[in-house]
């Protein structure tokens, strides 16, 4: 498991503005996310994750692109989008929302900032959201402007991050509540930053505003990490699984609806604005969903990496899911999972069989987050 | 250059049902495409190049995903996606287009197949026009259905394509013209036949009709091509830059727009169908292009690997363009690329100087293809 494979650059596939910066710092293994190399280990997976876990950390998540939503429909536009009520959503706030089509099948989940009135950016995970709303708008024929803005989010995660935050920037970060963000800059460098990244470990991130400008910045917070022990790493498949953080493409997709999702408090299905996927996810509602998406605690020996094809889950000896996302816990000393299962084999404590690379073993369904 | 990046598996990078077959006969390299692993290498670069010229190979091309439209607007859906006249495409045939948004850039240069009169494939390259297509008509409220089908194409290319297509399928396959297809199967795997493929060099896609036989369908070809000394090859840098093969995210994307590029003939603005195109397209035209696509032949020592990042090209001391792909031709023995120039330096004859990551180097605007 965990095999890495030799990887072909071409134009096609888009460098992040740190890409140099995350090279010299000894980058081992990339991942492509939203056309674009975003690393996904330096020391190692499990080195990554106590580093994380431990002390603070710098990312390139470059590959988070920007989709940029403005215009006088644009309000209208991102509230159609998504079954989240975002009538409360506040200049300066952001909050992370389901992005549906008309059958409630899931586009991405991005994190929705609104930069003013009229003005949103979705910080998305890996499709091409900007090709979907561009399409969706221009078939409305609503008054919006979609664009992919020269942004490139940075993060800071990790218990320690506030004292580095505090040396870069002033004690103001302080007073940011989770999800809301300040247009700054930091040595001139145009920067919004944001409480916020894809870990529980607590931190920010930088949205950097001009491409040029990666490894300065970069640099800058390595000089200023480096009396904290600063390392650099990446959005961690362990500390994710552990806090109960989904990934689009692995735990969820166009295929996969939110009810399936522990993601009732991101659905105000009744909520006043009209959205897209209203008409579908009350039927589902109504009906009831099919599949649920539920974490596992498996037994046997520590698995080694993660989950590279969905992994088979028998109750019954019959198939009744697929495992989507595993790792091997070492604050837990757990193997733990993402899965998606039929309903009926879904509550908390039923036992599955899971069919693993090195053979079936036995699951339990657990709940989410695991720590 | 030609430099190897270690990639790491997850399930959001998608397995082609060749892949095992792929890894089983020395697929030495690979690249993403479509959220998908595509090899890209076996032998290397320079002798996949031979054995695809001087031969037969086999290739995978799963990453050619292909969008399904049916529905009783689809005929008019897919005219209004492209300024091709596609009044004249057949029932089994295909055609290149060019898909467009409304400002006339790039989306995506598919093959469109025509599978029944109202059922239509957009065989894509790499951007998700699923999303895009389907957000645009669920905007615009028309009777289409839009979805990714379970459908993988295999191209056999080569000069010596013929004889191993006969053996598999029958002389029958010696009639079909050009991007015409037909439904068939081979050992009961279900299958398009069409002559198509991502050289000059002659050969059919056979689109695989069931993910499960993949690697069965590899292993019809691999021992039906024993006596024509078949080869494992990929889509080849080097052989398509010589034929004049755009690469979409190389050479062009949503930023280009058709009228840049040689796609005389993929562009009928007055055509009768409404096309979303139109107005930006016919006002670019008026008012003259800004940039071509143009073909460079570059001076100095041989160019080891491709053009990994947009090499800048200048005229008389100023920028006035980038270089999107690179090779050293074996057969011309000549440096080739494409590049985006300025309209007033796109003439043949030009002379321009290109930055190369080994320094200064003339170059001289060239025809389109190279050989």
């Amino acid at each position: 498991m965990a095999e890495k494979i030799a990887l072909t650059l071409s134009n096609r596939i888009r460098k992040s503005p740190y890409y140099k910066s995350t090279k010299r710092y000894g980058a081992s293994a990339f991942s492509i996310y939203n056309h674009m190399l975003m690393p996904v280990a330096y020391e190692g997976p499990v080195a990554d994750y106590w580093n994380l876990v431990n002390n603070v950390t710098i990312w390139d998540v470059a590959g988070e692109r920007q989709v940029e939503i403005s215009g006088s429909d644009s309000y209208r536009f991102v509230e159609f989008i998504t079954p989240r009520d975002l009538s409360e959503l506040k200049v300066g706030q952001g909050k992370y929302a389901i992005i549906t089509d008309e059958n409630g099948g899931i586009i991405n989940d991005p994190i929705i900032l609104r930069l003013e009135e009229k003005r949103f950016w979705l910080s998305i995970a890996d499709s091409d959201v900007l090709l979907w709303t561009k399409g969706l708008a221009r078939g409305l024929g609503w008054d919006v402007n979609i664009h992919e803005p020269d942004v490139s989010p940075l993060a800071i995660q990790g218990p320690n991050n506030l004292p580095l935050m505090n040396d870069l920037f002033g004690s103001w970060v302080n007073d940011i509540k989770y999800f809301f963000f300040k247009e700054t800059e930091l040595n001139g460098i145009p920067l919004i930053v944001q409480r916020s990244g894809w870990s529980k470990q607590g931190g920010f991130e930088l949205y950097l505003m001009d491409g040029a400008r990666g490894d300065e910045l970069w640099d800058l917070i390595m000089q200023a990490g480096m009396k904290y022990g600063i390392k650099p790493a990446s959005p961690n498949n362990i500390e994710r699984i552990e806090s109960g953080l989904f990934s689009w493409g692995n735990d969820m997709n166009i295929e996969s609806n939110p009810l399936e999702l522990p993601f009732e408090k991101f659905c105000q299905l009744d909520k006043n604005a009209d959205y897209i996927s209203r008409d579908a996810l009350k039927k589902i509602a109504l009906e009831g969903v099919k599949n649920k998406v539920v974490g596992l605690i498996i037994d046997g020996d520590s698995f080694v990496g993660g989950c590279e094809n969905p992994w088979k889950i028998y109750s019954n000896n019959s198939i009744c899911g697929k495992l989507t996302s595993a790792a091997y816990s070492p604050r837990l000393k757990l193997n733990i999972a993402f899965a998606t299962v039929d309903v009926n084999v879904s509550s908390l404590g039923e036992k599955l069989t899971v069919e693993t690379p090195w053979g079936l073993r036995e699951a339990t369904v657990s709940r989410i987050p695991f720590i």
